[in-house]
């Protein structure tokens, strides 16, 4: 088992005591801890590199540039894809979706074409394509999920016909954990034509994603959901559609003719990146990566299964709490959500932080699955690498105190 | 005047040495260097209180939200805005002003229509509107220079009329630092009825800006010019068209209500700002509008007229260099853009970084203003608040060399 006791040595977020107790962070789903390596490649960044990149020969601007270039080779490399042209830089997961969206899906979803979407989506993979559908008369067909609230593959097979120009599905669910078979979904559609667009927000931390492997046409994610810091992300764009997909944000250093009545695009990446990318970003991002590399996302994924099954046992184990989503924990993510019998989410969210634990409440941003689930809000603990058993137990018994003040 | 070797000592950065000379940082349009308490903030960021915002109601996401929210008030006191909703996180200057145009612009400039630019923009103020332009069949028209490098204010009222929807300008040059009036130049768009958009990149690190007064419907600039990370920008909209901008990038925490087939919004800001934020950059920016706050803009914008008359005084004294731009330092900030005689300004930029000197050499993301001024390209020194004589003394030996190896 990994020494989780060691690692939590390496993120100082841990010296925190909210309201005098030990910190339990179990809202991983929403952002990460950073490990003191990657708060120190901040450091080193702007102490020793800072400049802006590709536009001038000095001497920080030239390490800036090799920096920059080195994330992408290292991001490239992380998610197994192809080639480093197919790695942008974006924001977070919601500006790679909306990237697309605005780009490939207004230039080639049509009237009448169809973009399947899953019921569990979250907002920022649903959002966009209703605007892309408004726009062009295009239609949304959800899939739903089977009796052990997994994704139907047969409802899959039933929406997809010719019609369908692209698939938009997650490839972890943030509120159920559930990992869908995306490189099977992939096969299904690419029979049909569609193009595959996987939200992988929640999966590129916790488990090895092999984007050659899994051979969509669009892939998103973002680094602090990864150890890594705020206001970088990613988009992968396979490398035969680079050419198909339009500029989105247009600026500096995308360009390579610019007259006054027109422009003329640089090859990719750079058509995709205008302005001043965050460098720094993409910098600390390497020291992400190389944390998860040297804990292995093997181990972290095995962590997080006994993470899981453990939880669920003793969470389920209280008569009083439901859990959504499968009861095993085959194929699914550290992540489990629940309510308990007669509280509001929040007020056990606001209990549990009186104890030092840290968890969301809410819709998760997943209107649509809450709604087919029949329950307006769930309470979510997500696992990561720093969390252990204490940590569940710790939650467990403040559940039970949730129970003895409410009844 | 400013105590220019004590402000150098908050900036770790000087500590480099490139090639084993001083570092004499003048690329500063294009970045700028960060001071210990900026990196600190960071540091304090991640070890205290990263979470992610508004999604929870645990001890740390409370810090965080607090923090982003004073982030925002931070930013809405400094350029003088009128209401925290009209301050918008984005990641940079470019993001902001294509955020306008694949919304406000997408939905109110119609065929026919008219968008008055200015020659000297920088591409980021130019392809959005190429885009729009393009979309929606209407037509870009640019404000030229006067016969002393400054905006022509007749021009400029040559090119309004009523078909005129929109009138997109910088605040200051980044090549030739040339000032413009954006305040008369907004009094005079809104009679014609079009709104104005002004590209602050430039302007706000380096001059008070009044937001009231100069009373444009968008305002955009950049963290990473002043002070700030990288991976964070400001868009700023007038507070009575906050409802007439629709939502740009769609995701989580911009709604109210989603359903499969449509969602409706939150209120501004946050119906702006998709997806989790670059909390940390915004945190972390009020430490930087505070070091700028702590000297005084006013102080700040001082210095580098000084800079500036003493620069242009050195620089114009070498007969084989020719400068761009006014002569003279009135209504004008630190930058200034020169070629040597004979020598590609690639060649220069080369020879001076290997004398220390960082500055940037090329068509500065302003190809048509080079066409314009008839050169391809240009060497660039902009000043900042660490610069002083000594910098420009170096630059000005530094250029005596290159005619030296060159002639």
């Amino acid at each position: 088992m990994m020494d989780v006791k060691k690692i939590r040595e390496d993120f100082p977020i841990f010296n925190v005591k909210p309201h005098g107790k030990r910190l339990v962070y179990l809202d991983n789903a929403a952002t990460t801890q950073k490990p003191e390596s990657v708060i120190k490649a901040m450091e080193e960044y702007y102490e020793k590199m800072n400049a802006n990149v590709y536009r001038s020969p000095h001497y920080l601007s030239v390490l800036s540039t090799e920096a920059y270039e080195k994330a992408r080779d290292k991001v490239k490399k992380f998610v197994n894809a192809k080639s480093e042209e197919s790695i942008i830089f974006t924001r977070n997961t919601t500006e790679s979706i909306n990237f697309i969206a605005y780009t490939w899906g207004m230039k080639h979803i049509k009237e009448g074409d169809e973009i399947v979407l899953t019921i569990a989506e979250h907002h920022s993979n649903i959002l966009p394509w209703q605007m892309v559908a408004e726009a062009k008369g295009a239609k949304l067909k959800y899939v739903y999920l089977d009796e052990n609230f997994r994704l139907s593959m047969k409802d899959f097979e039933e929406k997809m016909s010719d019609r369908v120009k692209l698939v938009a599905v997650q490839h972890m669910s943030n509120v159920l954990g559930i990992i869908n078979p995306v490189e099977e979904i992939t096969q299904i559609a690419h029979k049909y034509g569609a193009k595959v667009l996987v939200d992988g927000a929640q999966s590129v931390p916790h488990m090895k994603v092999d984007l050659k492997k899994i051979n969509c046409d669009f892939f998103a994610f973002s680094g602090h959901k990864m150890l890594g810091p705020m206001g970088i992300g990613v988009l992968y764009i396979k490398e035969d559609l680079l050419d198909e997909v339009p500029p989105f944000l247009r600026g500096g250093e995308m360009i390579d003719e610019v007259y006054e009545e027109y422009s003329t695009f640089a090859p990719p990446p750079l058509k995709f990146e205008a302005g001043t990318p965050n460098v720094e970003g993409a910098y600390v991002l390497i020291s992400a990566i190389d944390y998860l590399e040297r804990i292995g996302l093997e181990n972290i994924y095995e962590h997080e299964a006994k993470l899981l099954e453990y939880g669920l046992e003793k969470i389920n184990a209280l008569e009083y709490v439901k859990t959504y989503g499968p009861m095993d924990s085959k194929d699914r993510g550290g992540i489990i959500s629940f309510n308990v019998e007669g509280v509001h989410p929040h007020d056990v969210a606001t209990i549990l932080d009186e104890e030092g634990i840290a968890v969301r409440s809410g819709h998760h941003c997943c209107q649509p699955l809450m709604r087919y689930l029949g329950v307006p809000a769930t309470v979510r603990a997500s696992f990561y690498l720093y969390n252990d058993f204490d940590d569940i137990d710790a939650l467990v018994e403040a559940l039970k105190k949730v129970r003895k003040w409410f009844k």
